[in-house]
């Protein structure tokens, strides 16, 4: 039987900034926090779209031309296709939930790409 | 283009308990908040897990022969086929995840049953 997930006991295992970590499943999907500072890469996700919760700090999502700024409490669904890239000027706690097939960089690839990892 | 989603400016607009309201979508999965108290009622989903996280307040869960007490920020994967009867001593606020297609009372029906809404 599954166990209740502490958010915040979970981001406290978390070192790396852009590693999202797995803490459980929901059917195909893959539940995830992660800490994030600076500039992801610019990628979209084909298949999917993507949730974002803010836990702590402040995520600026910047899909294509526009920015979405986002604080503790707020979500935003980025949709399938669209091409975004994440930034944080401080240290930000997110959760994220996406298909549990899909990387963090979808169709990007490259560099910044992490293998999936459970906590 | 989506916009984000506050989910505290959401949770303001809903007056009743156990009535869940859609502020969002991922895939064919439906975001939803919902305040709730006192006792729900017996049901269980057969074809799908169900995520909770308590925003504010406190939630016992419930599933079967145990009880799953979550505070704020915590996280609770019901999963498919297991029953489950959600219960809060006072005021408890949450975010739920599940598929589109599926009714707050699972396979239980009844009375305590609420059509789809969105905010």
């Amino acid at each position: 039987m599954e166990e209740k997930i502490n958010l915040a006991e979970k981001l406290a295992l978390v070192n790396e900034h852009w590693s999202p970590a797995v803490v459980g499943r929901l059917n195909d999907y893959k539940i995830q926090v992660v800490k994030v500072k600076g500039e992801f890469t610019w990628h979209k996700h084909e298949g999917t779209d993507e949730f974002f919760l803010v836990l702590a700090g402040e995520l600026a999502i910047r899909p294509r031309d526009r920015e979405v700024r986002l604080g503790a409490g707020e979500v935003f669904v980025v949709p399938r296709g669209v091409e975004h890239c994440p930034f944080a000027e401080t240290d930000c706690q997110l959760l994220l939930i996406e298909p549990s097939d899909k990387v963090n960089t979808g169709e990007a690839g490259g560099e910044p790409t992490v293998e999936e990892r459970s906590i």
